[in-house]
C-alpha cells in the first residue's frame, strides 16, 4: 500500500515558519571551515546540530577528529555520528551531509549580509549555507520533528554523519567512514545524501554518478634563472613556448581528446543509457544561462547532457612561474608549471588514464627536441562513481518525488566530483543515492548563495516521502 | 697626433680613492623611482649630482617635468640638463645618463646593505646603482675633475642629460629631448650613453644597435564567470584550450616564428656584417654561465650571437586570469589574457610587423570555430635602433678602448630595448654611441648589483680618453 502522507505534508506546511527559524538560527553561525579564525565557529554549529537533534530525541556522538594534518595548530571539527530510531524491524538509512560553508563576506559583493538569513518577495532566502548544505541537513530534523508533531511513526531508523569539513576537503571523513563501516554505520541498507543540485529550477532529479579527476602539473624549467627576452630571446629554449606546445597537444578546442587510448577506456553507450537524457527537463537555454554565454561546444542538449556527465573531458587550468598579473613584463620565465585535469567516466581506471597521459605528454615534449627539462606529476586522482538508478533505493525516490511534485524525477550524473559517494559505496557496499534539495540558481559557493523557500519546504515533504517510500520498497 | 694621456690616466689613478667616496655617496641615497615614497630620494639625487656638477664648473639646470602622469600626487623628479664648457672651437658632445636606481632592500637576498657601497676582497664594490648607472655618470664627473687636477685643457664641451625616471619607464624624458632638440641639445655633434654592460667581464665594447621589441596581448573570453570543470568540462568552449592553441602557432620550441612574412622583413646578412661576429671575445660558456644552464637553442657562437643581436625573436611571457599559484585548482577562466612580444630587427618597421601579427593571430583564432571572442591588443612598441659602427663617433671611442685596454672593442648589438638611443638619433639626426663601463657579471637590476672597481677606474679612464679621441677624429 502507497504510504499515506497527507498528514505529513500538512505538517510540514504548518510547520514552515519554524523550519525557516530553524535554517536561521543555523545560517547565523559563520562555520567557514576554511577560515582558521572562524574554526570555533564550526565547532559551535557541530554542537548547536548536535543539540537539535538530541532535542528530537536523537542519539549523537560527536566524534573528535584530533588535528589536522599539516596544520596541526587547528583541531578538526568534530564529525556528528547519529542515530535517530532503533527499530530492529525497520530498514537502516545512512543520511550524510555537511554542517560547515563556503567563506562569505558582505565585501564579497553579497547583496545582503551572508550570516543573516533574509527572505526577498520572491520567497528566495539568502544566506551562507542555505541551499549548501544548512537547508538540506536541517531538512532531516524538519522531518523528524513533523512526523512527531503529526504523531506518524517514523518510518525508518536514520543513521546520520554530518561533518564539517566538507568545503576543506573532507579532512579526516574517509578515516572516519572506514573506521566505522563496520561498526557504526554496519547496519546501512542504503545511503542518501542531500548535497547537490537540481539541473534546473522546476524539475528535481535523483543523481546515480559523478565523474572522477585526475590532476596534473608538468613542470619544464632550464634558464637558471628568470631571463629578460630581449637578452635571450631568440638563444634560450624557452620553458614557456615548450610547455604551451605540450600543453596544447592534449585536447583540441572543440574538446576533443588528443591522448591516444582514452577514447578506448570509455564505456559504450547502450540503448538503455542513451535513452535516459531525452527525457531530462533541461534546455540550451539553460545551459546558456548557467554558462553565462552561448559559447558552448554542442548545439543539442543531448549531446552537451552526455559531454558533461558520460564522456571524459581535459581542462587546461593555467600555469604558475609564468607572467600572470596585468600590464606587461618581457620575462623569459625560468619555470613555468601547467596545471591540467581529466575528469573520468566508467570505465576510465585511474591508472591507466596516469599512464596514458605520462606516456602522451613525455613524448609530446621529447618531440621538441628542447633541451630543458620536464616533469611530470600527479597532483590528485579521484575515481568516477555510478551506481545503478534502477535500484530500490532510486525507485523509492522516484516515488517521493511524483508523490511531492507529480513528475517523474529527472535521471542525472554530475559532471563534478563527489568523493564521499564513493568512499560510502566501496566501504560500506551499499547503494548510495543523490536527493537534492536545491536548484541550479541557488549559488553554491559564490555570492548571494540561496534556497528557495519552495525547495526547502517541499524537500523536507520529499526527504519524509523518500524515507516512507524506501522503507517498504522491495528489493530487486 | 694621437691625444697624450698619461698625466691624465696617472692623475685618475691618484684620485681613485676620491672618485670610490663620490660613488659611495651616490649609492647612499636610495633614488628608487618606482617606489612612491623614495620619490624624494630620487629629487635629493638630482640635486646632489646638480651640485657635484656646479662644484666642478659646471652650468646645471634641474629642469621640473610636472606631475607623473596616470599618478598625478607624484611630480616626477627633474631632468638634470648640464653643460660644461662652451668652447666654440670645441666640439659638443651629449652625455646621456640617469641617477634613479632599481628597487632594492637587504630581505631580498642581497649580502651586504645595497645603499652601502661594500667593496669585497675582489674589489667588487656592491651597491644599488654601482653599475646602473650612477658609476657611469660619475664617471663623466670623474673625467671633469681629473682633467683640472691635472692641469690639462679639456678636450669637448660637454652637454649633459640625467634623468631620474630611467627605471620606471622614462616619463618626461621623449618630451624634454624633442622641446630641447633644436634649443639645448642643438650643438651637439654626437651622443654617448654609458648606460650598458661588457658581453662578457674581459673585453670592453662599443655598442651601436638595440632590437626593438612590439608586445601584445590577446584576450578570449566566453564564459560570463569563472566555471568549475567538472560541471563545464567538455560543454564550453573554454577560452583556455583556444588561447594556448592560438599561442603555440607563434612559434617553434626552437625559436623559428611561424607568423608569415615577418622573415620577410628581417635585413639579410651582408659580409660586412657577417664578420663583426666572430671577433667577438664571447664563447659558449659564457652563455651558458649567464643563462645559468646548457638550455641553448644554438650550439656555436655566431649563431646564438647572430639571433641575440640581428636576427627577430618571439617569447612568450604569461597568461593572465587563468589559474597562477601553486596547489591545484579546477578551474575553467572566463577570461585568459596571453601576453607575447616581439623583437624586431632592420628592416621591420612597427605598423607591417604588427599587421603579420594581428592578420596571423586572427587566422589562427578562426580556425579554431570556437565560439568565444578573442580580442587583439598591442600594448607597445619600441623600434630597434642601429647606428653605423664606422661613423668616426665609433672609431674614436675604439681609439681610446685600444688606448685604455690594449685591444680593440668588441662591436655588438644588445638583444633588448634602450628606447633612448633612438629617441636621440630621431630627434636630433645625429650618431649615437653606446659607450658601457661595466661588465656581464654586474648584476644591474638583480639583488648584490655591483661595479668591479677595475671597471669604474679604467672606465673613468676611457671616457676621458674617448671625449680626447674623438674631440679630433677626422669626420667620416
Amino acid at each position: 500500500m502507497a504510504p499515506q502522507l497527507d498528514n505529513y505534508f500538512k505538517q510540514v506546511d504548518d510547520l514552515q515558519d519554524k523550519f525557516i527559524d530553524r535554517l536561521r538560527e543555523a545560517v547565523a553561525i559563520p562555520s567557514i571551515s576554511s577560515e582558521d579564525a572562524r574554526r570555533p565557529d564550526v565547532v559551535r554549529m557541530g554542537h548547536w546540530l548536535a543539540d537539535q537533534i538530541r532535542a528530537l530525541g536523537g542519539e549523537v556522538e560527536l566524534r573528535e577528529l584530533g588535528p589536522q594534518p599539516g596544520r596541526e595548530h587547528l583541531t578538526l571539527p568534530p564529525c556528528l555520528l547519529g542515530r535517530y530510531g532503533s527499530d530492529p524491524k525497520k530498514r537502516n538509512i545512512l543520511i550524510y551531509g555537511h554542517y560547515d560553508v563556503q567563506p562569505a563576506a558582505k565585501e564579497d559583493g553579497w547583496a545582503t549580509d551572508p550570516f543573516t538569513l533574509t527572505i526577498d518577495d520572491k520567497d528566495r532566502m539568502f544566506g551562507r549555507g542555505s541551499t549548501d548544505d544548512k537547508g538540506p541537513v536541517l531538512g532531516w530534523l524538519n522531518v523528524i520533528e513533523a512526523h512527531q508533531k503529526a504523531g506518524i511513526e517514523f518510518p525508518v531508523n536514520l543513521i546520520m554523519c554530518f561533518e564539517g569539513m566538507e568545503e576543506n576537503g573532507s579532512e579526516g571523513l574517509n578515516d572516519t567512514i572506514k573506521a566505522e563501516a563496520k561498526k557504526f554505520f554496519k547496519d546501512a541498507d542504503v545511503v542518501c545524501i542531500s548535497d547537490n543540485y537540481w539541473l534546473g529550477t522546476e524539475k528535481p532529479c535523483l543523481t546515480y554518478g559523478v565523474r572522477g579527476c585526475n590532476y596534473y602539473s608538468l613542470e619544464i624549467s632550464g634558464p637558471g634563472q628568470d631571463l629578460h627576452s630581449g637578452v635571450f630571446g631568440g638563444v634560450a629554449h624557452e620553458p614557456m613556448t615548450d610547455l604551451i606546445r605540450v600543453m596544447d597537444s592534449l585536447v583540441d578546442p572543440d574538446g576533443k581528446i588528443l591522448v591516444k587510448g582514452i577514447a578506448d577506456l570509455v564505456a559504450p553507450l547502450t540503448d538503455d543509457e542513451a535513452a535516459l537524457y531525452p527525457p531530462i527537463a533541461f534546455t540550451m537555454d539553460d545551459l546558456y544561462q548557467s554558462l553565462g554565454s552561448k559559447a558552448t561546444i554542442h548545439d543539442n542538449k543531448n549531446d552537451a547532457l552526455m559531454h558533461k556527465m558520460r564522456y571524459p573531458s581535459i581542462s587546461l587550468h593555467g600555469i604558475e612561474g609564468a607572467f600572470s598579473t596585468s600590464g606587461a613584463k618581457t620575462v623569459i620565465p625560468a619555470k613555468v608549471i601547467g596545471k591540467f585535469s581529466i575528469r573520468t567516466v566508467p570505465n576510465m581506471e585511474i591508472d591507466e588514464v596516469n599512464k596514458l597521459i605520462q606516456t602522451h605528454v613525455e613524448e609530446a615534449f621529447a618531440k621538441l627536441g628542447s633541451k630543458n627539462t620536464m616533469k611530470f606529476n600527479i597532483v590528485h586522482c579521484g575515481k568516477w562513481w555510478v551506481a545503478d538508478p534502477k535500484h530500490w533505493n532510486y525507485t523509492a525516490a522516484g516515488k517521493a518525488v511524483e508523490k511531492v511534485f507529480g513528475v517523474k524525477p529527472d535521471l542525472t550524473r554530475e559532471g563534478g566530483s563527489i568523493p564521499v559517494t564513493l568512499t560510502f559505496q566501496d566501504e560500506l557496499q551499499k547503494n548510495v543515492l543523490l536527493l537534492p534539495m536545491g536548484s541550479s540558481t541557488d549559488m553554491a559557493h559564490s555570492i548571494n548563495e540561496k534556497l528557495d523557500k519552495r525547495n526547502y519546504i517541499e524537500g523536507t515533504k520529499l526527504l519524509g516521502a523518500y524515507l516512507h517510500y524506501v522503507a517498504e520498497e522491495p528489493t530487486n
